[in-house]
């Protein structure tokens, strides 16, 4: 029995966290975290622009203009957004000009149009304007050969805009990791299968494919491994042949319980790492190495399953996807009823959010509540460190939200 | 010009939100919020089931049992998980059975493992058992026709491992709302397409398709409208037609930025209810409903964009997909420069996050860094209220976050 932390160190001894690089267009891109430096082959903006609407003048020519001395322009053309002007303004001359327009040659500024007077040749301008004012310059945003965006960033609605405006089509980014999902359990049958006597549904299957969604991972459920060598090998082979990690739970039963690990000791060097956290739950968990990818074994119980998937696989799916070990989502309530707790050892307590008048409460869900009562509760659960024996009722705890609620 | 509670409250006079339900299969259904309260069709587990690995046998039988006066019971076949017992368990006889196997007729408990010594056909049993102890009876956990999920709960791991326990294969859910996404502009290029000269890249467009992601929704870039009326007519109307909201951005510069929604209000009643909001920006955003559909105009610059689709367009995305209106994700840090505000108007200030020692600050991002360095660097932004004129240096801000960060 070790703890998660020499759990999580000794994984790392074996097996180093690679993440896989895509080229994706930008469309696919949403979420992903980026892969490379990404440098601006483009001036940005393009072109010299009008920031208003109004008249693109020679500054000079303003100079002096007031609200009693207006200075007047012979108007010349005019330049709409979209269009590129082939006309020059030349000294004491304008032209119209829409907000976001190239601005002609000749002219290096911009009255806005509530500072002039039109009529049908000539243009009032009652301000002077300084060089360049009114006009965002080419690259004034951001300078071709300037980089724009670092490796690692998450692709948001800013980056991905970011990206749109620098001319980006396609952009480098980390690869989901592929998990293979698999269950385990003579006993299970796949989610909407005809129920035959003896059999449950498959709880964790499903369920491990959406955790490992939301950790950024790409789930691939492989099915149900009947309780015995042959299957558990032939599932684990296919995961390992095709994916990036493979996840197991179940088949942790005193009687059949070891198989898994057994098999998956065989399947290569080093094998079977860890078998069984001191942590509860975590006795039937196993972590083990083989053809240079993690297999990571679950407890059966689902509430189990998805507390240590969250606690021993969900930060390794985040390293592959490049995406940031963001802080966990956690609220703070007050405890609803005491926890026992075993000195020595850790204890990851399911608890359900309940609201009692004004107050926010966690209920704790002890192991009297099923199988599938407790996994339609949880909320999340609260992590009892090795030297605690009780907690209190009334003392506020904090609650690590589930349903990969990462804050930020 | 109206207050954004005033346009919401306007919007929601004349169109009625009603979310769109759909059927899928479990795989489907990660994310959505469920359209039906769900009852268990099924008595789970579905039979009597051993908790623990271990001897069925009468109860009955064992009384009296005790470390130094062991019961002797004869041993008959034995029970695996998975299997249907075919035989039946007599009087002061037992059967060896695994965690999860379905209890024999005749037996009505189950001893565990470590409490019996086994022979080849003879079991020392040596702690009495009560009836039903070490079993989970049929139905203990969810009783066939008990309601077990609500609508409206959001598809977590843990819902959809519960749908999967009771055995569904498919469930009802809300639809992820259709929107389609316009940009408008003469200038205008979409992302990727080679840049002609006068032109910039449309950066609002795929930003603001994965912030309609973001909420539930769905999205579907419909292009860039040019400034002119038959232009954009014709692309809400093919927004109107196929989609159930319709975002159009940018067309918001002074010469033409009434086009949108003059040429919106014709196309059908009630036409444009707002135009203009009390809020910084929001001076060219309006809200319409036409075919009885809303049609929502962001602004061109996409910072603002970003900020308006935020407080105006993604509550209701979030209603009509049926998510909760999850409190946003936000931080409190000091403001690293004051702003100042006009009294009377509520504005909204885009921020990036900085660190400075130990402390974070968020950096105010004013009007003189351009459109896209502003976008590239904003984490989220600080809702300033009507009645502030100044927010000093130093003071703790609320910074609300980009990136549809809900909580929980």
């Amino acid at each position: 029995m070790v703890t998660l932390e020499d759990a999580h160190a000794t994984l790392e001894r074996h097996w180093r966290v690679q993440s896989r690089k895509v080229e994706v267009s930008l469309d696919e891109a949403a979420g992903l975290a980026l892969a490379e430096d990404v440098v601006s082959k483009l001036d940005v903006p393009p072109f010299d622009r009008a920031v208003f609407d109004g008249y693109a003048v020679h500054a000079a020519d303003t100079f002096g203009a007031g609200e009693e001395s207006p200075v007047e322009l012979v108007r010349v053309g005019s330049v709409r957004a979209g269009q590129w002007p082939k006309f020059r303004v030349g000294r004491r001359q304008c032209t119209e000009i829409a907000t976001g327009a190239p601005i002609p040659r000749g002219a290096n500024a911009v009255v806005m149009l509530e500072h002039a007077i039109t009529s049908a040749k000539v243009v009032q301008v009652f301000r002077a304007v300084a060089p360049a004012e009114n006009i965002a310059e080419r690259g004034s945003e951001i300078k071709r050969g300037t980089r724009v965006l670092r490796a690692g960033e998450v692709i948001t609605p800013q980056v991905l805009g970011t990206l749109a405006a620098i001319g980006r089509k396609r952009v480098k980014g980390y690869a989901p990791p592929k998990v293979a999902v698999i269950s385990s359990g003579a006993e299970l049958v796949g989610a909407g299968s005809p129920l035959k006597r003896g059999k449950i549904y498959d709880v964790n299957g499903p369920a491990i494919c959406q955790a490992v969604e939301l950790c950024g991972g790409e789930p691939c459920y492989l099915g149900i491994a009947r309780d015995e060598p042959r299957s558990i090998a032939t599932l684990v082979k296919r995961g390992l042949a095709a994916h990036d990690v493979v996840v197991l739970s179940g088949g942790s039963s005193a009687g059949v319980g070891d198989i898994a690990p057994v098999v998956i000791d065989r399947m290569g060097k080093p094998g079977v790492l860890v078998h069984g956290l001191a942590m509860k739950p975590g006795k039937p968990a196993f972590v083990a190495v083989v053809r240079g990818k993690p297999v990571f074994g679950l407890p059966g119980y689902p509430v189990s399953a998805l507390m240590v998937f969250d606690q021993l696989v969900a930060p390794y799916l985040r390293r592959l996807s490049g995406l940031p070990q963001a802080e966990r989502a956690k609220v703070r309530v007050k405890l609803m009823a005491k926890i026992l707790s075993t000195r020595g050892r850790r204890e990851l307590v399911p608890v359900r959010l309940v609201r009692k008048g004004r107050e926010g409460y966690a209920e704790p869900l002890f192991k009297g509540s099923g199988a599938i009562t407790a996994l339609a509760l949880a909320d999340g659960y609260i992590d009892v460190p090795l030297e605690r024996e009780i907690v209190e009722e009334n003392s506020i705890v904090e609650v690590i939200l589930f349903g990969g609620g990462a804050v930020g």
